[in-house]
């Protein structure tokens, strides 16, 4: 009998690192690798709910700083939990809240006990420790949470990132003591910007406190392509194989299968919902910008064969139309396309491991992401 | 067989002049009474095609002005005309735009020959006439289409409202010269504002110009309910029974109670879309006002035993969060309820009209059209 918690891998690939899984959690069995959309706020932008589920994607990611703000976590109680509250059966995730509460916080704001700001909304001051990150995160009720941690900026001195892993460790350690809930998997998380030793000891010392899965943060923040890579190369090799992995904010669709032969095992990114309401559009054959006139006349779908509402329902010249009157129609969309896409690809990832075809799909998606199919105008 | 045009009366009401219809054309039959959401720019605000179809709603009307002005008429006769493009295998009508181009002009941009304007988009002058208007409908395809008219302003002074009937016949009589497809009804446009005698005589000399339909124009332009119940009236006693008759821009659930029973067949109107997009929600216990505080802790749905993806999918509370946040989920799901609220009231008018219970469905629109479920905030 599965326990919450209780990570299967069910197929390993021949010839990379990759893997395929299976998450057990109070909402089912999250089969990874997976995809996240990002519902910062209790909802994908320009989506609702049953869109994510309609995609065929099992997981939304939502900030547990931006529902503490607003609806505020009493009202979010009395609701039940935020599965209630957006009427979601499916799984979900929290961040912590560190990520945007450092984006908005001064040097002078962040102490060893937390991080104080003041609400977006109200100017209330709130100070953000990793005991209320956890009992705010509790109260939410996700089967995926975060520790409290600090995701230090890019480009960041040696010596500040240094400071911030020994920080971000004794906040896990606060984390894990505060955390009430079984029902829920607290992921540690591993920081250490750029510097290989860095996250080697971050790692190394977030996997002492024994958490049953681990996030590696702090990428996907300016550095390159190759920096992250690395990075996450470094933090794979000091976390139990037998674990979860997630990636945060990571990423393109060729960023993912990279950290997927790393060994990765669960994203999230706002690059395809981002993407949509810009208007860039993924397909199998690459990057299609609408906005470009020659769609203006094109009768064809986004994608010959894509089964999202906008290729099954609706024109290249007509989504540009709705695009161009920044309709919202256009924006969900688009959304909805870019969603698929990614669906496609971490379903295409979970048959391709089985199968031993990882390098084929790689090379798939390295074509696609390469080739633009319109200059940038 | 069936040619486009016939109008079978399906039903009469026994103790009103009600009736139930059934209006064939290119795009298959239209039952009647039936509404109209309006999509001027070929897509209703917020909403894809599809979702109107899936209300159980068989047309939309678009705006021939709007789509002159953009895609333009070319790139839409090059899209094989406005079903093509829209991807809408259902029925469409296009106003003439005469009602914008009137809302734009000043007194002296008026001439016998049309109307002077310019491009609300690049500023280029147009001169819409009769002539134009029919060409640019005639290439839009529309099933329905309507004659050039002046639309007079409310108030109007007799001695305008009089010439503008005037001029309105004549250019009903170029209208229906220059209209060159057989497959669209083309609608003469009753106007006359609210003098009696002035819209028994535009009913007359448009009647005796022989169209297969007619519109009643002019109202819900800021006259009393009783004004423009008034002016249908009137219109209706000269029009033919065997003819569709449409009322444009009417209007609340009960005016379209009221014009049913007087013998209205047709309507459009912005209400349920616009109000929706304020959080004002149609049921048949009242208006709601999704703002109100008092459902921010509120799991039910919007409207109990309503079929509509809002409904089905999601509790007041979080309607009322994606609304306060302005996300466009928010106005997408109010405005399927709202269309759904109207696709059921017309489809009640239908059904009550052969068993004889109109004044049941008239008293229980009537109570709910007065009782709104909150006090106005």
């Amino acid at each position: 009998m599965s326990k919450i918690g209780d990570f299967t891998i069910t197929a390993s690939h021949p010839s990379s690192l990759a893997r395929q899984g299976d998450l057990f959690t109070a909402h089912g069995s999250l089969l990874t690798p997976a995809f996240m959309p990002c519902a910062s706020r209790g909802v994908v932008r320009a989506l609702a709910p049953q869109d994510i589920a309609d995609r065929g994607l099992q997981i939304m990611i939502c900030n547990a700083f931006h529902l503490l703000d607003h609806p505020g976590e009493e009202a979010l109680a009395r609701r039940g939990g935020l599965h209630q509250f957006m009427s979601w059966p499916g799984l979900l995730a929290t961040d912590s809240g560190g990520y945007q509460v450092f984006s908005l916080a001064e040097p002078r704001d962040i102490s060893e006990a937390g991080v104080r700001v003041r609400s977006p909304r109200t100017g209330q001051p709130l100070l953000l420790t990793p005991e209320r990150s956890l009992q705010a995160q509790n109260t939410l009720g996700a089967d995926l949470i975060m520790c409290f941690d600090e995701c230090a900026p890019f480009p960041c001195e040696r010596e500040y990132a240094a400071q911030s892993v020994e920080r971000t460790l004794r906040w896990a350690e606060r984390s894990h003591a505060a955390h009430q809930r079984e029902d829920q998997l607290l992921f540690g998380i591993v920081q250490g910007s750029v510097y290989p030793e860095l996250r080697a000891r971050s790692a190394q010392a977030t996997v002492a406190l024994d958490f049953p899965a681990y996030a590696i943060g702090g990428v996907s923040v300016g550095e390159s392509r190759e920096q992250m890579l690395e990075a996450v190369e470094v933090c794979l090799e000091h976390l139990p194989p037998d674990k979860p992995r997630y990636v945060m904010g990571v990423g393109t669709p060729l960023d993912i299968v990279d950290c997927v032969v790393r060994g990765v095992d669960l994203f999230d990114c706002v690059l395809p919902t981002r993407n949509a309401r810009h208007g860039l559009l993924y397909t199998w054959s690459g990057v299609l910008r609408l906005g470009n006139s020659r769609f203006r006349e094109d009768d064809g779908p986004l994608e010959e064969g894509c089964s999202c509402p906008a290729c099954r329902g609706y024109s290249r010249a007509y989504l540009q139309y709705l695009f161009r009157l920044k309709e919202g129609a256009a924006w969900r969309l688009l959304s909805l396309h870019n969603l698929q896409f990614y669906a496609t690809l971490v379903h295409r990832i979970r048959e391709a491991i089985p199968a031993g075809q990882l390098g084929k799909l790689w090379e798939q998606v390295a074509q696609a992401s390469e080739r633009l199919e319109e200059p940038s105008c």
